[in-house]
C-alpha cells in the first residue's frame, strides 16, 4: 500500500496550473498573475507632496533666504499653473502636485507663520532637494513592468493593479470542483432520515473546505448505488477540473465507483494508502483531448473519498487542497507543515501513521498541541472541537509530551 | 502620541461581538456558534458497520463456532428485517445497519469463503463484541448538546450540523463594512487620471482585505473634499458596523474628515499613533441608540486611514482586521503574531517603530524573513513583492541577521 508521501507525489505529478483567464480585480486576491503588467503612466504621475506644508526651492533656502511669500494654495486633485519665483512658496496639501520652481516641502509645524501671506524658516533648519516629495516616476516609469508574471497577488499588488488602471487582469483562475455524493443510505440534510439512513453532511463539509482553499464548488444530487444512476451522476461530475466522489470506494460489492469511473475513461492512479483515517482513498485521471486524440475533453482529476466524514476531511487537507492550490499555480510544500510541541504524551497502536484532532493552547509561553478527547476516526464531533490534526507516526509508537509533531490546521490563521 | 499597542487596546475596548443572526450552513464556516446545538436523533442512528465484511455474534464465535451460513446481504440505506440466529451471518457493507443478533463485523479479507452461502473463521482470529461497529448513539444521544455555544465552526463542525439536520444555524454574523474614499485627486480605476489625479486603488485594496478577514465590504462613491459632499458621503457610510474613510485625516486644512464625523455624532477616540507607516490613523465611535437615548442607531466603529496605500494596508492589518474579528466574536492575541528570524541585518533610523515588507525564504532549514528592496513607506510595489511586513523597533536601531522579528502576513497561509 502507498504511504501518504508517495501518494502526495503521485497526485502532484498530475496537477498543472489551469489555462489563464481574465478576471476582475475583485476576484484576483491570492491568485497567480499570468502576464507582465506594465505601467500605463509614470507613478506617481507628478512630483507629489508627502505632507501638508509649504513647497519651495531648496536652492533659495540654501542661499540663505528665510522669508517666503505665500503665492498660492495647492490642493490635491488640481494642477498648479503658476510657477514659483525666487522668494515665493506655496501652501500645499498631502498628495498635491508641486508647482514648477519648487523641489521640496517643509512641514507646516516646522515654519513660523508671520501672517497669512508670509512664512519664516527657522535659521537652523536645512532644506534638502526632494525633501517630503515623491518624485514623478519614482515608483515606476511608464511602460516598465510594474508587476511580473507569476507573482501571487497580495493586497498591495491589488493596489498596484488599481493604480495602473487594470480593473481586469490575466490570472490563473480558480478550479471548478464538482462533488458527487454516493450512497443509498444518504438523504439531504433538511430531510428526516429513515431507520437506516443518514444525512448527506459530507457535501457541506467539502463545499466549505473547497471555498476555503480557493476552489469553486458545486454539489450535484446524491447518486444511488446502481450502475446506471452512478454512471449518469459521475458523467455529469466530470464537467469540472476536479471531481470528488464520496462513498463507494472501499472493497465492498456495492462499491461501484472505480468500475464506473473506468467506463467513463478515468484511469486509476492509486487506491488505498497507508494512513488513518483515510485509507480507502482512490485517485484517478481522465486524460485531456490531446492525450486521447478524441473529441475535446478537459483533463479531470478524480478523488474518490470514503464516506467517513473524518476521513473526508483528512484526505481533503492532505491531497485535494494541495491539488486545488497546484491548479491555481501555487505550490505547497508538505515539508513546510507547521510543527508544534505536544502538550501531553500520545500513543498510536495502529500500524498506519495516524492523524488525531488537537487544540492549540498556550503552555509555558509556547503554543502546544493538546489532543482532544475523541472516540477514534469516526468521531466527527471530536474533530469539530479541534483546531486541526496532528500526525502520529505508525505504531506501536508513543510520543512523549514536548515531542514535535506536524500540524494540519482546520481553519486558516 | 499613542504607541501602537495602546491604540490596539483602545480599539478593542469598543469592539463587541455583533448581535446573533440565523445563517445558512454554507455561510457559517469560521463563524462563532451562538446557540447550543442539540442532536435531533441518536448519532449514529443505528449500530453501523465500519467495514465491508460479515456481521455475526461474538458470543457464537466465543463459543467456538467457526462456520457461518450467510443468511442475507445488507447494503447501506436499507434496514435489515431478519434477525440472525445462532450460526448465521450477514454479508454487510460499510455504513449499513447491523441486523438483530449481530454485535460485530469481521472484514471479509479475514474470513475464508467456502462458497456463496458459507464462510469459515480462521481458528486464531478472536471476535470482540463491538468490533468494526459504531454503536447507536456512540457519537451523541438524542437531545444532548452536540456542539456548544461559542464554538468556532470548522469544517468538521459544519459536518456535525449537517448530520443533525441543521441547514440554518444561529451564529455571530459577518460585520458590514462601508468604505468612503475621499479626495479631489481621486478618479475611478477605469478612468484616465488628469494631470494632478490618481486612481482610487485603495478601495480595491480594502475590499480584498476585508473579504479575506471575513467582513462584508461595500465601497461607496468617491467623496469630494468639500464639507457638504463629505457630510453626505460619511452619513451614508455610517449605515454599517464599521466605516473606513481613506484620506483626509492628516492635519492639513483640506482634512475635513474629523470635523465632519464629529458633526455626525462620531466621537474621536484617538488621532495619530507612533508607527511608520500609518501615523495619521484616526479612530472614533458613533454610539448606539441606548447610549444616546435617541432614535435607534447602531454603534459604528470609524477608522480614518491616510491616503498612502502602504499605510492603509499596515493600519488595516494591525487595527481594522482585529476589529472585524472581534465583531465576529473571535479574539486575536497580538502577542501571538508569528515571529521569524531575520535573513539579513536591518536598520531603522526613524524614531517610530517601523513595518517593512519582507519575503519568507528558507535559510539553513528555517523559514527566515528577507526584507525586499523598497523605497520607503510610499512604495506599494515593494509591498506587492512581499509575503508580509516585519516590525523593526523604534530607531536608531539595528537588528542583526538572525534576530527574531514579528511577522504580519499579507495573505493567509
Amino acid at each position: 500500500m502507498l504511504n501518504a508521501d508517495e501518494a502526495f507525489r503521485q497526485v502532484m505529478t498530475w496537477c498543472h496550473a489551469l489555462p489563464t483567464a481574465e478576471r476582475s480585480l475583485e476576484e484576483s486576491l491570492g491568485a497567480i498573475l499570468a502576464e507582465d503588467v506594465l505601467a500605463d503612466q509614470d507613478l506617481p504621475p507628478f512630483d507629489k507632496a508627502l505632507v501638508d506644508g509649504y513647497a519651495l526651492s531648496s536652492v533659495d533656502a540654501g542661499n540663505g533666504l528665510r522669508d517666503f511669500n505665500v503665492s498660492q494654495t495647492i490642493r490635491a486633485g488640481k494642477f498648479p499653473t503658476d510657477e514659483l519665483i525666487t522668494g515665493q512658496t506655496a501652501r500645499i496639501m498631502t498628495g498635491a502636485p508641486l508647482p514648477q520652481g519648487a523641489d521640496s516641502v517643509i512641514m507646516w509645524e516646522h515654519v513660523e507663520t508671520v501672517n497669512n501671506d508670509l512664512i519664516r524658516l527657522p535659521v537652523e533648519r536645512l532644506i534638502k532637494a526632494g525633501q517630503n516629495v515623491l518624485a514623478r516616476g519614482r515608483e515606476i516609469s511608464q511602460g516598465q513592468v510594474v508587476l511580473p508574471k507569476s507573482l501571487r497577488l497580495n493586497g498591495a499588488a491589488i493596489g498596484v493593479l488599481g493604480s495602473v488602471g487594470r480593473s481586469r487582469v490575466k490570472i490563473v483562475p480558480q478550479p471548478r470542483i464538482r462533488i458527487v455524493p454516493t450512497g443509498d443510505e444518504l438523504v439531504e440534510i433538511d430531510q428526516q432520515p429513515g431507520p437506516a439512513q443518514i444525512r448527506n453532511s459530507n457535501a457541506y463539509v467539502l463545499r466549505s473546505l473547497i471555498e476555503q482553499a480557493g476552489g469553486l464548488p458545486e454539489v450535484l444530487p446524491i447518486a444511488k448505488d446502481d450502475p446506471e444512476s452512478l454512471s449518469e451522476s459521475l458523467s455529469a461530475g466530470l464537467y469540472a477540473d476536479i471531481l470528488i466522489v464520496t462513498g463507494g470506494v472501499s472493497a465492498g460489492e456495492a462499491d461501484l465507483v472505480p468500475d464506473t469511473l473506468a467506463s467513463l475513461g478515468v484511469e486509476p492512479v492509486f487506491h488505498k494508502i497507508r494512513l488513518k483515517p483515510g485509507k480507502p482513498l482512490w485517485f484517478g485521471v481522465r486524460h485531456s483531448a490531446e492525450e486521447l486524440g478524441q473529441k475535446p475533453v478537459r483533463k479531470v482529476l478524480v478523488f474518490g473519498l470514503p464516506g467517513n466524514p473524518v476521513s473526508v476531511i483528512v484526505n481533503f487537507l492532505l491531497f485535494v487542497k494541495p491539488a486545488i492550490m497546484a491548479l491555481r499555480g501555487i505550490s505547497t510544500d508538505p515539508v513546510a507543515h507547521r510543527t508544534v510541541p505536544l502538550a501531553e504524551a500520545v500513543e498510536n497502536r495502529d500500524e498506519r501513521p495516524s492523524y488525531i484532532p488537537a487544540r492549540l493552547a498556550r503552555r509555558h509561553d509556547r503554543i502546544a498541541a493538546d489532543p482532544v478527547n475523541w472516540a477514534g476516526s469516526n468521531d466527527l464531533r471530536g474533530a469539530a472541537l479541534a483546531d486541526g490534526f496532528i500526525l502520529i507516526p505508525s505504531g506501536p509508537c508513543r510520543l512523549a509530551a514536548g515531542s514535535s509533531v506536524s500540524f494540519l490546521p482546520l481553519l486558516p490563521s
